[in-house]
């Protein structure tokens, strides 16, 4: 029994500290389209919204077959059934390198679930994850719910978005508790050689820091380019790499997302396994039709559909880089895969606009072409393009962009550009 | 740079204070059964294994039509897509008494999710909730996760498992953020009358604490019973409702469950709501093919459906009392809704074990008969029977639970049984 005469009921720090920050400056920013022209968002990271590109249909009636056999209305562990998770295993699997078993994953509500569950497993609050700049937000969301810290590393434009080494391993203190890699990235789209990727396993393995690689956008590359999974090129560091349906099989709505525990050294069959199993008990698995579906999905999905899908994120890729290339202040990085391309903007010849957010707005009440800021991505005088809008809609965007940045651009007269990086 | 010479990877403290009771206490117990016998578990909440409960074809023909439309791949908002938001809204209203709108539902990952957010957006480490006695284990496996300590209020055998709400009262002091209410209950079978209920809630406005009402057994009551939404019997009190389509509609693996926001006096709209939507975009809602499906579901699934579902359980409930009341040594008492019943076990007439763990242990290895030991629900003494197993396999498990007690039951001289409650 208490005495309150009032109600009074606040939300949990948890709660608060909980923000999603692109949410929170697209919420705040000034949205209002040219009347005269017709919106082009180059801002959604869903490859789906345009009707251009389309999941096969091996994927949707594996999950249609899995509904009327009726076999998959009860619960399932909260792991994932056995047969789904040997499938992922399989899946993730480097013949002859790192073969995993159905042990070895844990299926999970999207790729956002399983950093969550990595993320929370590891870390203590107080303590601190590195993470990269430009970089995916939700890291950040997620641990500072938590209390844990996040340190960015960055990543360098003129080095095709690779890490900088020195600056990671001068990150490091006794309190970090992993390093999250993003690879193939968003917001960069970069594709990192086995090279680099040896060296960032490096840093890892001199300071014993385990990695979480975010690998959502696997085998997601452009043509000659190659995807190496980071586990397959290390004997020592634990990885826990976090991946799914979502971005590859066209289907982040589905929620089907997955931790492949690759660790050779038994390093986090101590306590770590145990933890991601207890906390997968939160909310008990995910969606068991999908999970029916998923032996069948990852087996028997036709090789051209992928092919089919990066093939017009290529061809968009392409025409993006030479348009906007060409256009006076910007100047566009190609990536190497994912779906995303990081355009700089030189600040100093846009003296209309103070920063990347209100170059950002002006262009969509100028032209009704939306692209997301750097500061999305905690990184300024860039704005990310999304590659998966039909190319007509590209083009058009292209053009708009050039008119825009045609009226507005002043060239610097000393030559001083303060692009960042 | 961090100077370590070997590898020393920790779960967090998170992670390690995430367990689930039953988890525990089934996986150390002794499961060896006869060999002679085949297996039967009353043990199981799983309402799918046994076959004999299947979900209406109207809402698996709404998954496969939501699938094919093709309209349901991409993201839907964390909080889910309108639509089916409002289906759940009209779910959810009680007409004249507490309308709800879109806004005020929140799609997750089943109803374990739905108690997550709710839990902890409103409590912080070191606060307290006041969670049902015996009750379900999933409230203390997600508050004592995040260091959030969990009061025990008793539910009253001998008046049907009703609050004792002087304890429950008692209980209450400064740093109480809310009081989780589970009607129907598991794993009592109990349904509360309109007067209980707004007993409670009188304890609740009293002192000023919020009500989470577990309600994922709603509409869930045998003939002649009434089921009453918590908050539907209250002007003040604000009610987090969490529900979902896990019981009631026969497809617990399919993963989906809401929160309803009752709060008509604007108290939850200083931060909760926020809280609760910010803490959604952790894994970013529930599967959206079902979420497509959701106005289907609720709005056309037969009524009849219903009715024979409800009807299998109740005459399980009345088989399996008649059967067990007249077993020495055992009292059951007869639930009035949701899938459970409890039996009591009058230890002092079983010298032959110490506890109700070693008894459930023993009637396995004699019977091959598996129930629930009521240390799974903080409650000893007890063992808990599931209703939804075909009647066949329930009348010969009465039948050789039956055997088992007459075999080893040994009345008591004095007539003094140690019944707990
Ligand atoms: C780098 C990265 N990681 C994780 C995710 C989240 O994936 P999911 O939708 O499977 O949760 C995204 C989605 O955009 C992403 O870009
Ligand atoms: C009282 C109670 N609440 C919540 C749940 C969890 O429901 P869901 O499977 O939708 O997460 C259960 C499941 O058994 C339950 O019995």
């Amino acid at each position: 029994m208490r005495d309150r005469k009032s109600w009074n009921v606040n939300a949990s720090t948890y709660a608060k500290n909980t923000f999603n920050p692109i949410r929170n400056i697209v919420e705040n920013m000034q949205i209002v389209p040219n009347p005269e022209k017709p919106m082009i968002a180059l801002s959604i990271g869903d490859p789906t919204v345009f009707g251009n590109l389309v999941p096969s249909e091996t994927i949707t009636e594996a999950v249609v077959t899995a509904i009327r056999s009726g076999k998959y209305n009860g619960y399932g562990p909260s792991t994932g059934f056995a047969d789904a998770r040997q499938a992922v295993a399989k899946y993730c699997s480097v013949p002859d390198v790192t073969e995993l078993e159905a042990k070895d994953i844990i299926l999970c509500s999207g790729c956002s679930c399983a950093l969550d569950l990595c993320i929370t497993a590891l870390c203590c609050p107080g303590q601190n994850i590195l993470v990269p700049r430009p970089g995916f937000p939700l890291y950040r969301t997620l641990a500072e719910g938590l209390s844990i810290k996040t340190k960015y590393y960055n990543l360098l434009p003129e080095k095709n978005w690779e890490v900088d080494l020195e600056m990671l391993e001068a990150l490091i203190d006794e309190e970090t508790s992993a390093i999250v890699v993003n690879n193939p990235s968003n917001p960069c789209g970069s594709v990192f050689s086995k090279e680099h990727i040896k060296a960032i396993l490096e840093v890892a393995s001199r300071n014993k820091v385990p990695v979480i690689a975010d690998e959502i956008y696997d085998h997601f590359v452009f043509s000659g380019e190659e995807y190496h999974p980071m586990a397959s090129l290390t004997q020592e560091v634990p990885v826990l790499s976090c991946g799914g349906l979502t971005k590859r099989y066209l289907i982040p709505g589905w929620r089907m997302g997955w931790i492949a525990i690759y660790d050779r050294n038994d390093i986090l069959s101590k306590e770590v396994r145990n933890g991601l199993n207890s906390l997968s008990q939160r909310i008990i698995g995910s969606n068991t039709l999908v999970q029916g579906a998923l032996p069948a999905i990852l087996g028997e999905t036709p090789k051209e559909f992928f092919v089919d899908t990066i093939k017009q994120i290529e061809d968009n890729a392409n025409l993006c880089f030479s348009q906007i290339d060409s256009i006076p202040g910007l100047r566009p990085i190609m990536p190497q895969g994912a779906m995303y391309m990081m355009v700089g903007i030189e600040m100093d010849g846009f003296p209309d606009f103070v920063n990347d957010l209100e170059f950002v707005e002006k262009m969509i009440s100028e032209e009704s072409v939306f692209c997301l800021p750097g500061k999305c991505f905690d990184y300024p005088n860039y704005m990310r393009i999304v590659l998966t809008v039909p190319e007509k809609q590209i083009r058009e965007a292209c053009e708009r962009i050039a008119g825009f940045c045609t009226r507005h651009y002043q060239p610097v007269k000393n030559g001083e550009h303060s692009l960042n990086g």
